[in-house]
């Protein structure tokens, strides 16, 4: 009558943090290394944001709610279509939070669980490229409709291409957006300690220590 | 208890911005760069359309509704059946727009979100020819009934090879538009000007300076 | 806020002329050119039934309600299995119509959108031929029993074989069609003259010109 | 406005016929060549029976009900289980009627739509065999669970290899058949002449005329 | 109207008897020939099942209700986990009672569909040790959860290389119990006779001519 | 009438097994063998939780309830995400039972069936790796959303590379697992024998007799 599966609990830790954050009772105050590597993070979406021309509203690391870290873009209202290369760059601003974490800890270290959601829309993007926007040329210019509202039960030799080129783009966008903070590392270190210190900044603040937008 | 999904507007944006175009609400007017792409777009499915003798009743590119720019084509009551050559045409329309996008900005910055539903509808036809009409050597005289009302779990070799040559047929046409255009590169730059100036152009006003249709 | 999917309307005609047919409202009378057309292709129907001992009742091209043209072949009550060659000849009737066109109009002209109902009647029969009727040797002698009732999903290694064998069987019987017609070229021409003419043709009009039954 | 779809009618034909069987509605005797055909054909899975053993209880060519040739197989209350040898005497059975057309209309004009319910019989015990009676080398002693009450959706790379094991097992026992029925012709040509003189044959009448059952 | 689908009754035999057994009206005694076959069986499973370490309960071959053979194992309630070499040993007993119809009866004969549910179950097993509890080479360690509840539509890559590994596993047991029984053949034949004769013997009755337990 | 499904009940007693300890009826004690094992393997999940940092609260061998064995690890409130090798020593931790068995039993009698739901747990957090969190090569950044509510009818060519990977990561785990426990033999020896002594071992208990934590 013995079952050992007591490790069940580290599952249970995960599905926990997970569930607070949705809830967003955030009473407990996260560690300094946990602000430093979100303040990292969150310089990391806002550089990239910032040198591709769609400079932020503002940013924080430390939210009232659900979300801790946050970058709040600018909303432009007479924007309809996006070219390729304006998918390109959110798609580059949405891996900019890994690849500061990649920069700052290493190519191991610079892995976490945080990503989660940014890489889901950074997929997301890349899979509109492919199926609707005829963005690649693995697909051509061909809309995929037979992937509408089916996505539960599509893995076949279509879906597989597809992932396998969105897979493409987006290691293409991580990579771009490593070299860009790379060549911009100054400003990335600046970013990051400004954010650890103040919290929040505003475009106004961003302004006063980046170089003016082109 | 930081989360770091801070781009997640990216996508929004993106969604708001459809979600706009779905309710018609155009309280706000479109700037001039966007309207003189429309102009384009819209010049692109026009002439296609008038050299391959179906002349629009009318074209637009800042509409009452939903849809700012708009190619309205006479609707043939008497027209029953098309041959392979009309489906092609029409296919060759659909793709006018990108075609116009592509001759006036280059293979990179002539992709746009805004194709997508000129996209999904080359696509559609391309697939009845596949599929319901007999009109390729890759499936033969065969009509896969199949494929009918199944599209959700339809991800399999048969699906992959209609998609190929849908695939194939679209680009095929999406060539000839872009010859098309510029052999006629005069009467696109005139047409695509006219639009931007008076918003709206008849039929009648089309034959002022588009060639006598054959 | 420029949306150019303009073109949507070029897939609506077809729909509009498919629901038209529906209806059957068919208030307006099809112009000389597509009468021309049905009568080519539903003499090529009949001359195939005709020399293949199953002549028509009657066969018209400008009917009261939906379907325009329209060759009625005589039931035979007492009949209940059929032969494979018998399966074939009813696949060959099938494509007649196609047939027909193809011999009128050439290889690319000839293939349109109405012969759209008879692929997918072919299809169907030779379908049965491989899954339920044991008629080919690419399944041998096997009832393909899995594939009942389960269209929807079915896109793995036995459909695409089940649809690769329906190809080459009604591709065989289109070829079929398309020499029997020219042998008979002769009568093929009277035949669609005489219905452009008539409109309608009993089994004993055509008997007056077509030869005698085998 | 021209539908050409006329010869829709063909299928409806079949489908007609189906029905009438499906009610039973036999009021139109068949004609004397259909009549020879079944009574071959029920000569021959009769004559296959008898040879295996399993001597039928009587066999007919004209129901008053919906099947109009049928053999009545004795019921053995109390065999519970077959060996392999006994359910491939079944489906050897099954596939008799089959055997015998071919053997006496040829390779193209035995066969015919009419089989079709044995073969599906035939297909469906084969598929036991692979699938719940560990009965083959290709999959040896394992029962294939996942398959149970999944008809629809499977098909895969395991539906494929069962379809192809199964459709081996019915083709040699049609081989089977066909062999066993040359060798005793005298015998089929016999009993396909008594019933269709006397449309019905008990046990006691075949033991006249046919070898003792061993 | 001749519709030769008269054999359907050779799969109706099987599915009465199916049904008889599962409502367990067995009101008629077997014969002589079907008692001994199922002596034999249930020997097997004994057999295996007692050398293993597991001696039964009792044994019958005429049960009151439906499962006229049976065996019953003991249980042993303080057991919790089994090992690898536990769960091939159930599976080993499994598959006893087909490998004594194969020592008895020859490599044909020996197959029958009495043994459907015990493949059933050793299939079960060697999936599970597949797929749940990490025992083999060709999955290692992972515990396949997709696999779970979605039986129905599971057949793809993933499924076939599981139902491979479970074969292979199964077939293993099954020549270690033909080699088991082959080795013990004189107790084999003793246990066979005696259950013949007295139609039920206990573990005490067994362990009078079997040899004493491991 | 002989059906010889005789030992479907060697399934049963595992089916019971589970579901006494689902209800957690753990009314007869298990014996000194099961204990030992027990011990065993807890102590695997303790001491690799214990050298990763994460010293569990207590540990027991010997429960009230359900799970007789089991680890309780501390939960780190103020922690919300997880490095790339954070989740590797979960993983790690989750393996450290079957690590210890095969350790103390050897290859074949090391698996048992009472690692199930830390394989599950593995797997889980390994596809996590792959799917979610772009923490692999095979997949690079980007999250399979496809793969998201369709657990069941998922298996193609993308369920397979997920599999593919997650068993590489977690079969990873195994042997670094083993390999730590083998190094630190020692200390895996004394903590199975004082639980097996105990029952019961908290963090302080444990600490008098392991390395202090790095």
């Amino acid at each position: 009558m013995a079952a050992q599966n007591s490790t069940q609990l580290s599952d249970e830790i995960l599905e926990e943090a997970f569930e607070k954050m949705r809830l967003g009772a955030a009473r407990e105050m996260p560690d300094q290394k946990t602000l430093k590597r979100t303040a990292r993070h969150e310089a990391g979406h806002s550089l990239i944001a910032w040198l591709g021309g769609n400079p932020p509203l503002q940013v924080t690391i430390v939210g009232r709610a659900r979300a801790a870290g946050r970058m709040e873009p600018e909303r432009n209202e007479a924007k309809g279509n996006y070219t390729k290369s304006e998918v390109e760059q959110l798609i580059c601003e949405c891996m900019g939070g890994r690849a500061a974490e990649l920069v700052f800890y290493g190519d191991e270290e610079g892995l976490d669980t945080g990503a989660s959601s940014d890489l889901q829309q950074a997929t997301h993007l890349a899979m509109r490229m492919v199926r609707d926007w005829g963005m690649t040329d693995d697909f051509g210019q061909v809309a995929i409709i037979a992937d509408r509202g089916g996505h539960k039960s599509f893995d076949g030799p279509l879906a597989e291409r597809i992932v396998e080129t969105a897979e493409r783009i987006v290691n293409q966008q991580l990579s771009r957006a490593i070299n860009l903070l790379n060549q911009h590392r100054h400003y990335l270190d600046i970013l990051a300690t400004e954010l650890l210190e103040k919290n929040r900044l505003t475009r106004e603040d961003l302004a006063l220590f980046l170089p003016p937008i082109q």
